[in-house]
């Protein structure tokens, strides 16, 4: 082991796990973003937290409705996911744009990703200031899913997306 | 995609990365419990989180002297890094039994796992409750490593743990 410069050390930490993140705007429109700094922080509440850059546009949308949903995209999505993580919402409608279709939520009113892997439903519940980011806890209130697309996306060192199930088979 | 309990779409979001946080007690004795709820959450400065259980004895080190080390198990450490993540500190020194060894940091008084992927020095500046966890937010104040072992652990969903390098490559 040597001392290592902090972006090489943050490099060597990936794969991370790639999630898109809805929200909706005060008129309902959706938006999504791409982030991979989320994981599950509580077993009981089952509590999720996410991690946004002060200047997105998905911060300002969180921050007015209290609402987001952690969609988990799956094998094939690699392209609407990409896209939606390297564009800004904030004109026209990004997921429309990326070629990805969404399905209404069960309890929050930002929609879920259609055949994403995993979807987390999530009202928040702490909003914490941490560098350049806000850290936003969300209590997940409702779960869907389909099983039958297990494999889901990482970002690599190199920013590109690999496709793993939960047994980390490619 | 159909409604999913939660537990099932949890389990639906592995792996996850795979880390020991090693903390010090009053007398500098060196601790390490394994964790998989822990991300960067800032670029600059250089944050990063990690969600500890409130009764874990690693969570009253940390909160005391303010300072951790997040390792990042390599390929071959897989039986200490599951021995560590599995047991308790409490009584005795649970590195020692596990077979890992440690290596002194360069700034923080907690040590690095020798022969890790990675090691990330943080230095507490945030600490918020979620749920049934403690969220420590950690300024990282130097990292060490080694290059050639790039291969490091991930938690699958039925708790096994799998190695992987930076490009997703198992």
């Amino acid at each position: 082991m040597k001392p290592l410069d902090p972006d090489t050390g943050a490099g060597m930490t990936a794969p991370l796990p790639y999630v898109l993140i809805t929200s909706v705007d005060g008129e309902g429109r959706p938006n999504a973003m791409g982030a991979a700094w989320v994981t599950r922080v509580s077993f009981s509440p089952f509590l999720m937290m996410v991690s946004i850059g002060k200047d997105r546009y998905s911060r300002k949308l969180i921050g007015e409705t209290g609402e987001f949903v952690i969609c988990y995209p799956s094998a094939g999505q690699e392209k609407g996911a990409m896209y939606c993580g390297t564009r800004s919402g904030k004109k026209g409608d990004k997921i429309a744009r990326s070629g990805l279709e969404t399905v209404p939520s069960a309890k929050v009113r930002p929609p879920a990703i259609k055949d994403c892997t995993a979807a987390l439903e999530c009202k928040v519940v702490g909003e914490y200031e941490a560098g350049d980011h806000i850290l936003f806890v969300g209590e997940v209130v409702a779960v869907q899913g389909d099983p039958t697309r297990p494999k889901h996306l990482f970002a690599t060192a190199e920013y590109k997306l690999v496709a793993m199930d939960p047994e980390g088979g490619a």
